[in-house]
C-alpha cells in the first residue's frame, strides 16, 4: 500500500486586525490553538472544503479570497497531512462560535498569538504578510 | 472511512519551447500523452515528489522553478487525486528516455499538442502563461 499524503485545507479569517482560532477538543495537539479546517473531501475543491469546515466548526460562511499556500512539510502532522491554506473572510458580520471539533473560538492579535498546533502559527504569518503587501 | 483525496504532483518541462510529455502504459488514461509525476509520499513535500517522479518516469533531473497551481476539480480524476504542479527545468542537458510508467518521451509544441489525459492539458496552458508574464 502507498503512503499518500492526504489533503486538508485551512482557513486565515482576519477581521479588524485579529486572527480567528479555535481550541481543538481531540487529539494531535488538543486543546492547543489552530485554523478552522480540516479534510478535503473526494466531491469537492480544497477551496469548498475551507468554506464547509469553517461552517462545520466556528458556525460562520466565509468567502474565499486568496491561496497562501501548500504547507508540505512531512514533518508538520504526524499523520502525514499536506494543507492548502486560504485567507478567507467572514460574511454578513456572522458572529464565531464554537462547534464541532473546539472548545473555545476567540480573535487574536497576530502580534501575541498563543500556543498553536501543526504549522499554523506560520500559516499565519504567511497570510498577513501576502495581505499587507497586496495593500 | 472518510474519502480522503490523495496529493499527486506534475511536471511541466520546458526546453526550447517546447514541453515534455510520457505517453502513460497504464490505466487511467492509458496510451494518452501525459506530464511526469505521480503520488507524493509521506516522507517528502511535493517538489520532492516531482524531482523523484520525473527521474524515475523520464530519468532527468529537474529543478523545480514556480509552483504553477493545485489541480482540486473533483471530476479531475475518477481516483479523487489533487495535484500540485510546478513548473521545473532540466539540469544539465541531460536527453529524457522513457523509464517506469512511459512507453514514449516526446517534446511537443505547446500550440500543437497531442490527445492528454487529465487535466493536463489545462496545466500547460496555466505553466505557459504565468512564464510568459514573468519574462
Amino acid at each position: 500500500m502507498l503512503e499518500v499524503r492526504a489533503l486538508t485545507t485551512d482557513a486565515v479569517i482576519e477581521f479588524d486586525g485579529e486572527v480567528l482560532l479555535l481550541k481543538r477538543n481531540h487529539p494531535p495537539f488538543e486543546a492547543s490553538w489552530v485554523l478552522p479546517g480540516g479534510f478535503v473531501e473526494q466531491d469537492e475543491t480544497a477551496r469548498d472544503a475551507c468554506i464547509r469546515e469553517t461552517g462545520e466548526e466556528v458556525g460562520v460562511d466565509v468567502s474565499v479570497e486568496e491561496f497562501i499556500g501548500l504547507y508540505d512539510d512531512p514533518d508538520r502532522d504526524k499523520r502525514g497531512n499536506v494543507s492548502a491554506a486560504y485567507r478567507c473572510s467572514i460574511r454578513n458580520n456572522q458572529t464565531p462560535t464554537p462547534r464541532e471539533e473546539a472548545t473555545q473560538v476567540e480573535m487574536f492579535d497576530p502580534n501575541n498569538l498563543p500556543n498553536m498546533g501543526f504549522d499554523h502559527r506560520q500559516i499565519v504569518a504567511d497570510a498577513l504578510s501576502a495581505y499587507r503587501s497586496s495593500q
